[in-house]
């Protein structure tokens, strides 16, 4: 096998197995367990998880995903979506350094500007989570209104996409972080192009295979 | 002029502006001032600000460093320096795909993993900072100590540098999320090899001449 991806699907490890069914990538899944979600990662019997003597060997951060890439072990869900799309080329890929430099860029916006504050809709907001917490789900959606104006701009001087007038990487890396806020329905309503560009990411065949496979891992 | 730098030195331009430095790169610093840091950003009369319409013109993200090279727009401060490495070549960029794969990683790992606590070091720990907080600092340096080890690894494995045995783009990005630490002197004294690499990146005559600018600015 020459590309495996360490990580259970309800992790950030959604983000290179969806490139990977863009690509059409032959890869092995190795369900890495984040170690949070367990009641004692350290046991002996725990299923293999970021705690776990086995996996830091892989990764000293603990965390999820890594990729081995045929003896390359790469570290970061969004830097290792950058280089299988880089590797493998095709429209995914960015034709030039200037492209590349855009792609490379709104990852880190994302990382950056948006994840925290979509991480905390995803925690917060829904009333069934356990952390529920209106007071915090509405500082993080008002928090997130400044990126996503940002974000409605580009979209559409961009055509709906991100870089290059098509689907690439860079709309696959921030449709996953923001994916987080989309509890947040009014958010998106206040965003037209924003609600538009992420529904049109997300009924891609590669990104609905991926979640269906998702689907079926305990929740 | 090819190059425009826009942001003061007392920002994370430093990022940019240390590179140009290290790269020879002729350019134009345009100060642009946080908003934060004026009494009144809005103001007619006010200097150029992140949130003066002429710069968020420019970056609609309302933040610095952005750079124009030769009409070429990107925001970002640590992509605008992966993006600069790799146009102008030499020993700080990646050599090929996985160096370059290994660049981005570090540049994720900095701002996801680093870049929150060492900044809130930095706010809090200083006691003559105006945010003191010696609970909310020693809560930061405690979740430094897993990065931190992740990165003393690495860099005993790869001979004092990140990527390719050289100082690289990478170094250059992660000292400067992990300059915001400094202040938790002994976080860096129980990483020696964090702390040699750290003092190695800023003995650098690019650095220091970046630096030296920088303390010509108004705090």
């Amino acid at each position: 096998m020459a590309l495996r991806i360490y990580g259970v699907a309800r992790s950030r490890a959604t983000r290179p197995l969806w490139l990977a069914r863009e690509l059409g990538l032959d890869h092995e899944q190795v369900p890495v367990i984040q170690s949070y979600r367990l009641p004692d990662a350290a046991a002996p019997d725990a299923p293999l998880n970021t705690a776990s003597p086995a996996f830091l060997a892989v990764n000293p951060n603990g965390q999820v995903p890594s990729i081995d890439d045929d003896g390359f072990v790469l570290h970061e869900s969004l830097a290792i979506t950058l280089y299988l799309a880089r590797k493998h080329g095709g429209p995914l890929a960015p034709r030039d350094l200037r492209e590349e430099a855009l792609m490379t860029m709104w990852t880190l916006w994302a990382a950056t500007h948006a994840e925290e504050n979509a991480l905390a809709v995803l925690t917060h907001l829904p009333p069934a989570s356990p952390k529920h917490d209106a007071a915090r789900a509405a500082a993080a959606v008002a928090a997130l209104r400044r990126p996503f104006a940002a974000l409605e701009k580009a979209l559409r001087e961009g055509g709906g996409h991100l870089v290059g007038g098509r689907f690439t990487v860079a709309d696959l890396n921030v449709a996953e972080v923001l994916r987080y806020a989309q509890p947040a329905g009014e958010l998106f309503a206040e965003f037209p192009a924003v609600a538009s560009w992420i529904a049109a990411c997300q009924s891609r065949p590669a990104f609905r295979a991926m979640m269906a496979e998702r689907e079926k891992e305990p929740a």
